[in-house]
Order: structure tokens, then C-alpha cells, then sequence
């Protein structure tokens, strides 16, 4: 490390690769001119109009021109928004990875899923530790999050320290763990702090956030009032402290307690084993066992609280789980609160399950991981530092944040808002985006990589509103005689009962296209193409006020 | 009408034709052995699975095969829920309308753009007036709503009373118009009701719903604290009350109102010249005019509080609205809520309003128009029925409703749940469901009405998530020679440039294929094309986990 004086002249850069334009994909390089380390691996999920994409994983492009100069992956959390994309960019850029215990093992396990585990360095740190990667020393804070083990970071730089909250909320009282080390921050602050890079997803809730606590005792009552029903809760996988109150809940009424969903199994696994979840002997029941039990002798912890297609509670509501069936009496508790977006697929779950005759309960048995305005007005009194850069959120969110930390006496000109592939340069004298570099999201698409583009997704969208009419001719090579067709073929656009004289009318439409092309002695395959499809299109426009894609193909013999 | 000792023996059938599984569509007919009138005729928008369909009306086939008893529709208030389908439900069966002064100019607009409104018989009704349809004789009482003249019915049928809430809250202090009749419901009550068909959209709601006029104490200070700014309000196109409130505002300070968005520019202009909304000579400018005005002297009203596309405020954020820039300092207030699945949209627009410079204010500026759980409470202790049919709302409001009802005294058989097409017959003695007729959603898709189906649909979905492959095939007449092809075209499934290898191994596939179709001596089309198809599919899904839509199209010279 350099010494104070000669800091004030040091400049590092901070580049984000994902975050503002792909909300989830948090990834943050870190840069002098010897090293670069990576702050968190997230991926996104798809936006409405990707369709058919499953995820979105981040251009590294710029961290593999400079691949000499990485020394890590540093991980704040074991959520998929900062460790998901680890196992496609690890296979493009190997770097160690540093990360406290319960997010290293949720990382093993998705290394182990893509066979990457034997070549990947792992280092697991504790809160408090120090790690020097190149020009950069990290120190781990522990912080409060929706999931145990959550990390700040002190990146001490050339240029100053930066303070790095991850996603975190202040809880006085966790289930896991011990409280966020306030008192860390604190001695940060009166040191001096020249940035800080705080969560700013509930910055626009005011007040505080509450204990993850609170929820055990909601539980207990929501137990006793229905002590004689089959009660399933449905909550986030990755949530530990929330299963770990609901088998506290289970045990004082002597329930078993049966783990239900792919991920959810997984993680709960993982936490037992490391001792994050503390279950007596005997306890946890397969789902196979449950035949052996009455309903008052059972608790279902489930995935499926964002209604997702797939997972087990939406497959239980909509009675196509292979062991489990909803019978009037069964209790369902919602443990969570529906994702922006997810509203309508989690009211379609409630509503079945309600079909069914269960007692379906929403409230109060959620709170979020995030801190509120409160928090993060304490963090900045803590911190103090020179530049805000707000993290974690959409616009909005990052520029509600700015609006505090100017409340908290962060400079006008000191609030950095950055966007994906923004390259900042950070000092003492100044902040300031110095460029930009490549940086959208790469869609995955089945074990397609980056072969979805913005022609394919506008080709699916047009599909998927339209459908689609193909229109085969087969013509004579040379004579341009029509010998086949034009045969008219359609998808996804009427219903086929009522298409035929429909076939029939765009037959006759193609074939006086056809005729005025030949009159005009047109050869050339592309223009006898267009005036199809255009005649097609004018035609169905003016009938039926719909726009199908039309595809004609020619074939010669 | 029979006398009270008849009564008892009597009973009538009430049939939704819309209603639980598709929300929105709210249509209901009441019928005798001898009529049937019709209780509102709304229209559903599509569900996220109905791909490219633009609107969802009611079947209404039992209606028109019992055209002869059909007496007529009674509307409960404007909306599109309640009012949207009447276009196409008049050109299936034209029957005359009742609804009040403000429902019916909406109605009339209506059926000017659809060149109907010379063909259809309509009365304008006040409260408190009775109409005799048939064996029914209809009341309409004063509600409130979010809208204007909004009605309850009681509804006297030869089995009794039936009261009919519409959507409604009750609210002290209506910005325009009375409060709600609450007497009246309590005078009913007392003569005795049959049953309950009550709103339930809020019903999951605590408390009370707060009145209309909280909201334009919101609009003073949000003015007072921008008062040298541009401010541009969104809301929904129909509520006439807030925008009355918004030039309210805008009055004190002396702004000029300018109202963008064709549903709401019709909409205001009917609220004005019937005396609906109050607004000064010459305080309302068009779009043009902005231009001569400073900031602070303009208030702008528009549509698009739910972030649809093509609404005003979504291309003014999107910067592609051809009359209206935002530059910084512009105040944008969301004065709405956003409807479940619309969450997304909403924040679209506002970090690109953010992004621009605006200041976007989301809180505080609206209030719902629908009763919560008390003041549904107070409705049965006024109208004290004997049946509850719980009516508006997903599944879960219903069963809600339900609850409440039997804490209010209806008895747990007298609640009743109808599912759209039920059949209740109800009377004194008893409520049951004795039959069910045809009611399924019927799909709009431009001018087509009815014609995407499940298959469609279905068709829409493969090719939206995955895209299209197609292989064309010439064979020799009578011999089965290959005389062209295999060739392959895609659409959405692969970026062009990654593409062409792919096919080319896609088109050896197809001969391998065809290769064992011929020495099998297969000559059957469909078996070729079955053959083909799998062949494709199993090598895209073992080499890229993908399943595209594979279209084979064979011809024959």
C-alpha cells in the first residue's frame, strides 16, 4: 500500500459490467494499472420481451483483453444475482474466488453442476480478514441480508477506500449471525472513506427495515391457530433463517418437516451440513414418508412463492405434482412478497389453491433483505465518505439514493451514477467517466451462448403475435415455369377450421402477384419474394387487421 | 309483480357469463320463464398466455338462443369491464340499454366508432328512477366509484330482492355528485333482501377505502412544492373526478390544462359538456398551444399511469412522442396505482422519465374506487340478505367476501360462489347451481373474433420461446426421387451469422432421415414428415438443449 501522501494524486477505475441495464447482473471491476479484481458474478433474468432466453450473463470482453492483470472474484452473498454467472465466466477467465463459507459452498454446488470444481482456486474468508490481491487489499465486513453469511467489503486502493455494502439491511436482532458490524464502519469513516457503494433496491421505502425475527413470531401464531391442519410454506430457497424459523415454529408442535423443490433441498442441505440450520435428529421427513403421518404432524417448506411455473408450490396448485395434493384444510403460507413482474403468475397460484378449499395466508410473514432509507442514512453517517456511488436498484432507485446521500452531506458533483460499461475514474481530486466499454448482456438460450440476438428476439416477438404463413413454389430452373404451389402452410395464426377458404383466398392473392411478376418478366428470386409477401400482407391487413410473418421459399428443379 | 305469499315458492336463475375465469368480462343475465335482462357487459384484456390477442369478450350463445326473452342490458357505470364487449355483444343481439347520464355518453362514443349508434335503443336513467323489464323491475341507487354516476341495482324479481353493488366505495365527501345511498340500502334491508351481489374487489383490504377528496389536498402541496415547474399528471383516462382535482390544482396557480391521450381527451370532453367536470373558459389549451406558455404556467393531463406501450406518457419517456420533450426539472406525478402484471411496465417508464431528468412523485396521489373489507361490512348490515353472492374479484376475493359474509350473519350454505356459466337457481327456499351453459372468453386478434383458439395459441407460444425451423422437400411425382431440398430456413432461432454451419448439419440430418425413410421403402407423406421432424429435434435438443417448432413441407412435381 502506498502512503497517505501520495494518495491524493493515485486514481483507480471502477467499471461496472452489468447492474443499471441488466438489473441482477452485478458484476464490478475494480482497476490499477497492474490489477483488477471482480466484485460479485451475478446473472440476470430475462426481460418480458427476451423471449425464450433463460438468462442473461455479462459481456467480460473487457476483463478478458486485460485477463493478465485479474487476481479474483471477490463474492459479497451467495444470491444468484452475484454469483450466477460464475460457472459461464470462470469458463472464459479462471481467477480465484473469495467468498465467506455458506456462499462459497452454494458456489461449489453450481460448480460442481457444471463440472468445474477441480479447476477453480477457492479461498473461504471470515469476517474481519484481509485479503491482498494486487494493488488491492479487501477486508469482509459482516453485514445483514436474506441470507446468512453476507459480506461488506473495505477495498483499500492506491487511491483511498472504498466501502462496498453489498446487498445488506440492518438487523439487531438476526437469526444467524451476529448484528452488521456498525461499529466496523464507523472506524472506516473516521479514517476516511473516498467511496461508498451502497444497496439501493428499498431506498425509496422510508424508515427501517425489520428484524428477520419479527417472522418467527408470526409463524408461532399463524401454528397455533391452525394447530390441526397440514401447513406447506412456500419461501425463497436461498432464505435460511427463514426455513431455520419455520422449523422452530414445526418443533413446538412436534411437526415433521419435509424440504420440497430442487434449489431449496440443495441449500438446506448445504446449511445443515455447515451448521446454518439447526434441526434435531430425525426431524426432517422425506417426501415419501409423509404418508405415514396426519396432518397435524406435518410442515411443507416449499419453493414456488414467486408462482414460478415450475416450481413445486405452482405445481401442487395446479395439481400436476407427482406426490403431493392439495385437500380442503391445508394451510398455505405465502413467505415472501411477489417480485415486481410476478404479481399475476403468484395471484394464479393463490387462486388455485384457494379452488382446492386451502387456507391461503400473505401477510406478515415476510421482511425483506434490504436496508430502507433509515439504514442507509445510518450507513452514510457511519461511513462519511468523499463520493457516493450508488448500487444495487433501477435509476430510479440509484438516483433516490443520491438524493440521500446529498441529504447526508455527500457533494452535488461527489454523487456518481453509473451505468453498465461506464468506466470511472476515482481519486481524491476528482471522479469522472473517462469511457466506456463493451458491456450488454448475453442471452442464454438453452446451451446457445450469445447466438440470440436482437434480429431472432424481434423474429420471435413478431411470431409470437402474428404467426406465421409459409408460401412454398416450386418453379422450372431456367423457365421460371411454376411446376408446385404456391402452397400456403400456416402457424399460430387462425384457427384451422376456418382457414380454409382463407388458404384458399391467399393462394389466389400469391397467384396474381405471381402473374403480374411474370408479365413483367421478373426472374430474380429476392423481388419475386418481396411482391409475395407484400401482396400477402396488404391482403391480410386490409381482411383481418393482422400482420403474420410471411415466409416464401422458392425451390427450383 | 307477484304478491309476498307467492313469493315463497318462486325462484329465478342468475347466470355470469363472465366473471371468475375471465376477470373483467363482468356479465350477468337474471332470468324468468319469460325474461332475461342482461347486468353489465364488459370486456377482459388478454392473460400473458394469450399471445398477440388484443381484447376478450363473452360468449353469449345461451343469450341468443334465448333471444326472445332477452329484455334488455342494464349498465352499472363506464368502464371497460363493464361496458366494453356491449359493440360486439349489440351486433349479435341488439337489445336496449339502461344505464345513467355520464355511463351512457361513454356508451354512445362507443357505439359511434363502431357505426352502431342508430341501431340501438337507450335510456338514460337517474337514481332512484324504476324501470320494468319484463317480469324484472330495476332500481338504480347512487355509489361511488372512480368514475362518475356509478349505480347499484336493486333488481325485484318475482323470488325477491336482489341488490347488485357495481363496483363501488363509500365516500363521504364525492368530489362530484352525493354519497352513496346508504338509506336506501338500509330501506331495502328492512323490506327484506333475497340476496347479496356485492363487489369484492378490496375485500382482502382492512379498514376503509379513503375518499376521492384526500387526493386533492396531495395535488395542492405537490403544486405549492413545484410550483416553477412543468407538471405532468398520468392517470386513468376515466376517472373525471381527479382530473377535475388536477385542474383544481392547476387553477390556483394559474396554469394552463392540456389533456393528451385519445381515450382521455374523449373522455374528458364528454365529462365537460355534460357538466361532469368544471373547468374555466379558456384554461384548457391543446397540445399546440404549449409553446406559448412558460413552465410554470402548464399542467399536463395524460394517459398511461399503467405503462402501456402505446399510451402518451410511455412515448413521451420514450422520447419518441411528437409533440412532448422532457427535459430536467420537469415534474411527473403517477397519480394511479399499478393493476397486478403491470408492475414492470410502470417502472419502464419511470426510470426513463428519471433518466431524462424528471422528477417522478409515485406516492399519495390515488385512492382505489373499491370498497374495502369494512365498508363491505357496513353494505350487509344495511341490506341484512339472505343469500351472499359474492361478485368482481379473482377466486381468492370471492372466498373472501364469502368470509366476511358469514361473519356479517348469512349463514355458511346461503354463501354461494359462481363460476362463469353456473346456473343458480335461486329462491326463498333454496340457492343452487342446476346447470351450466357454454361461456369460455371469446379472443379478439385484430378484426378476428373467435378465430385464435388453444391450438393457435399454443402454436404462438412454441414459436415465441423458441423459433421456427423449415424444411422443404421436392420429390418426383410417383417415384419419390429428391428433385430439391432438403432445404432449411429459420426464423428466431439463431443469429443468422452462427447459423450457417448449423443448418448445413441440419440438412445432413434430414437426408439421414430420408435415406432410412427410403430404403424402409416409406412413401407415406405423414410418415415423412413425423420422421423428419424427430430426426431435427432430437439432434437440436442433444446438441443445443432447444426445441424449435419444425415445420417439414413436402411438394411434388
Amino acid at each position: 500500500m502506498k502512503k497517505k501522501q501520495n494518495m491524493e494524486n493515485e486514481t483507480i477505475r471502477i467499471v461496472p459490467l452489468g447492474g443499471l441495464e441488466q438489473i441482477g447482473m452485478n458484476i464490478t471491476a475494480f482497476e490499477t494499472e497492474s490489477s483488477i479484481i471482480i466484485v460479485d458474478c451475478g446473472l440476470a433474468f430475462p426481460e418480458d420481451d427476451m423471449l425464450g432466453v433463460d438468462l442473461v450473463i455479462p459481456d467480460i470482453t473487457y476483463l478478458i483483453d486485460n485477463r493478465d492483470k485479474v487476481k479474483g472474484f471477490v463474492i459479497t452473498h451467495g444470491h444468484e444475482d452475484h454469483i450466477g454467472s460464475l460457472p459461464y465466466v470462470l469458463q472464459q477467465l479462471n481467477a480465484p474466488i473469495y467468498a465467506t463459507r455458506l456462499t462459497m459452498a452454494i458456489i461449489e454446488n453450481k460448480l460442481k453442476e457444471h463440472n468445474l470444481l477441480g479447476n477453480v482456486k477457492r479461498k473461504v474468508v471470515t469476517y474481519g480478514q484481509y485479503i491482498n490481491l494486487g494493488d488491492f487489499r479487501i477486508e469482509f465486513i459482516c453485514t445483514n441480508h436474506s441470507i446468512a453469511d453476507s459480506a461488506a467489503l473495505a477495498i483499500y486502493t492506491p487511491a483511498g477506500v472504498i466501502v462496498h455494502t453489498g446487498d445488506f439491511k440492518v438487523d439487531y436482532t438476526p437469526v444467524y449471525g451476529d448484528t452488521i458490524d456498525l461499529a466496523r464502519f464507523g472506524e472506516l469513516g473516521k479514517k476516511g472513506v473516498l467511496a461508498l457503494m451502497c444497496d439501493s433496491t428499498n431506498v425509496l421505502k422510508p424508515g427501517f427495515t425489520e428484524s428477520e425475527k419479527t417472522v418467527g413470531k408470526v409463524f408461532d401464531s399463524i401454528f397455533e391457530d391452525n394447530e390441526k391442519s397440514r401447513i406447506i410454506v412456500a419461501t425463497f430457497a436461498s432464505n435460511v433463517d427463514r426455513v431455520q424459523q419455520i422449523i422452530n415454529a414445526a418443533k413446538k408442535q412436534k411437526r415433521k418437516v419435509v424440504i420440497e423443490g430442487r434449489s431449496m433441498i440443495n441449500i438446506v442441505n448445504t446449511a445443515i451440513e455447515l451448521g446454518y440450520i439447526q434441526i434435531p435428529e430425525g426431524m426432517m421427513i422425506s417426501l415419501e414418508q409423509m404418508g405415514n403421518y396426519t396432518d397435524d404432524q406435518l410442515v411443507l417448506i416449499t419453493t414456488g412463492s414467486q408462482g414460478e411455473s415450475m416450481a413445486a408450490l405452482s405445481r401442487i396448485a395446479a395439481s400436476i405434482h407427482k406426490k403431493v395434493t392439495i385437500k380442503p384444510g391445508d394451510v398455505v403460507i405465502f413467505s415472501s412478497r411477489p417480485i415486481p413482474g410476478n404479481e399475476k403468475s403468484v395471484s394464479k397460484v393463490i387462486n388455485e389453491l384457494s379452488m382446492k378449499g386451502a387456507k391461503v395466508i400473505i401477510q406478515d410473514t415476510h421482511v425483506s433483505g434490504h436496508a430502507c432509507e433509515e439504514e442507509i442514512k445510518l450507513i452514510y453517517s457511519l461511513v462519511k465518505p468523499k463520493y457516493s456511488i450508488p448500487v444495487h436498484g433501477e435509476y430510479r432507485h440509484l438516483i433516490g439514493q443520491g438524493e440521500v446521500a446529498k441529504k447526508m452531506g455527500v457533494k452535488k458533483e461527489n454523487v456518481v451514477i453509473l451505468r453498465s460499461g461506464d468506466v470511472l475514474e476515482i481519486g481524491e481530486k476528482s471522479a469522472k467517466v473517462v469511457g466506456h466499454v463493451q458491456s450488454a448482456g448475453i442471452m442464454v438460450d438453452g446451451l446457445g451462448i450469445g447466438d440470440v440476438g436482437n434480429i431472432v428476439l424481434r423474429d420471435r416477438q413478431h411470431l409470437s403475435e402474428n404467426g406465421l404463413i409459409v408460401v412454398v413454389l416450386t418453379l422450372e430452373r431456367g423457365s421460371n415455369i411454376v411446376l408446385a404451389g404456391p402452397d400456403i402452410v400456416s402457424r399460430g395464426f387462425v384457427y384451422v377450421r376456418e382457414s380454409e377458404n382463407l388458404m384458399e383466398e391467399c393462394r389466389e392473392v400469391v397467384n396474381i402477384a405471381l402473374d403480374r411478376l411474370f408479365d413483367r418478366g421478373v426472374t430474380d428470386w429476392s423481388k419475386m419474394k418481396t411482391e409475395i409477401k407484400d401482396a400477402l400482407a396488404d391482403f391480410l391487413w386490409k381482411k383481418m387487421k393482422r400482420n403474420p410473418m410471411i415466409l416464401p421459399i422458392i425451390t427450383e428443379v
